[in-house]
């Protein structure tokens, strides 16, 4: 039976990577990048390129594409988006190609070049994601973001939330995937009053982004499922 | 109010590192270095020395000290004792110093030489331990040795069970505080059942050291308060 991991920080990758172009790997920042990627295709957005920098970023503005830009939960100055989900309006982002740098989710994504498969998760797509990755079959990494390397509740929420989904037909391996697990069925009845001691929580609260953290934690709202390969995201419903 | 933070794994150790000079630390290996420290001393020993590699142990051995070692589990041939808290008994420990060399535990305990005062936590002596760094008032520090690098349950659940008996003086800080309370709130009324899903415990399994699980999860069996400085523990009652 095929095995599901969860990585609790990017700090903590280089212990997973063995093997890694034989898993399929799910990239999760919950509030919000990974979020907010999932809406974007949600409302219509034909391509994401997740990149290092805002410096980076302002280089495709010039080229027409819709630039966001993210760091310590706040817009960066000069950029059209930041990383609020409610942002990514139909009006703002259909038919557009995104090219975005966060703090913690884009910096993720370009760490697994190298896997079978990197797919994007967040609550409104969790049931197409589970699907899709029962009907692969592979051995599957959950991939959470942190906070700048430090373990995060709300990202562990979701790999516990989607593992318990994979059940069907995965097996948990290592003692994060049956933490991450335990903290989900915990926290499972009202997701947003457990997370409201949460280090990002609390950041919302300073940033006055509460109203972020309900679009965040919607279940299944979406079947996109967006893919990122070849340094663009792209998506298939 | 001081805090109290939580590093799941060593790999983890640099991003807490800031400060700690004005921090103690509570070094925690379940299963069970720091358990089996703890032992020893409850049992007379006199001093621990803890050594990064098996062949810095036998040095020790021409001195006359008792030389311990340990490397995925089992005890490394030409040693006395291996990392099983049962061997220590009073008639091979008392009086003794002992040199030891582990997996994770002592790794970890010679990360943090530069911290206001360096703990060994085990459920043993968590109660005496709670009060020390009740009395002192500075942060502390909760330093999960985890599984070569990795996240795991039982050094988990022990920060969450120290966190919580120092709510009395302290503030939890971080996600890691958090998530090591829920997870310890969630097993605390069968410890040994919780943890049986544990890679350690099924690692224990195949070694035949499933008895000294029970070992490691007795609580307040001792007030021996085992202290790290200058590359040795000795301990107080």
């Amino acid at each position: 039976m095929p095995k599901i991991e969860t990585i609790l920080t990017p700090a903590l990758f280089p212990l997973y990577k063995e093997g890694i172009a034989q898993k399929n790997v799910v990239v999760i920042d919950i509030l919000r990048a990974t979020t907010t990627m999932c809406v974007a295709f949600a409302n219509g957005a034909n391509r994401i390129i997740p990149v290092g920098t805002p410096e980076e970023a302002l280089l495709f503005k010039d080229q027409g594409f819709l630039v966001a830009a993210e760091r310590s939960g706040k817009t960066v100055e000069g950029f059209e988006l930041g990383n609020s989900p409610q942002d990514y309006t139909p009006e703002k982002v259909h038919g557009k190609t995104i090219v975005i740098t966060t703090t913690n989710g884009t910096r993720t994504l370009r760490l697994c070049n190298d896997a079978a498969r990197v797919l994007i998760g967040s609550f409104l797509n969790i049931s197409a994601l589970a699907n899709a990755l029962l009907a692969d079959g592979k051995d599957v990494m959950l991939f959470c973001s942190g906070w700048k390397d430090k373990f995060n509740l709300e990202d562990t929420l979701f790999a516990g939330a989607l593992a318990q989904q994979l059940l069907a037909g995965f097996e948990p391996l290592g003692d994060a995937t049956h933490m991450a697990m335990d903290l989900h069925n915990l926290a499972k009845a009202d997701m947003a009053a457990y997370l409201q001691k949460a280090s990002h929580v609390q950041r919302f609260k300073t940033l006055h982004v509460e109203s972020d953290l309900d679009v965040c934690l919607k279940l299944d709202t979406s079947s996109v499922l967006p893919e990122y390969m070849d340094g663009k995201i792209t998506a298939t419903k």
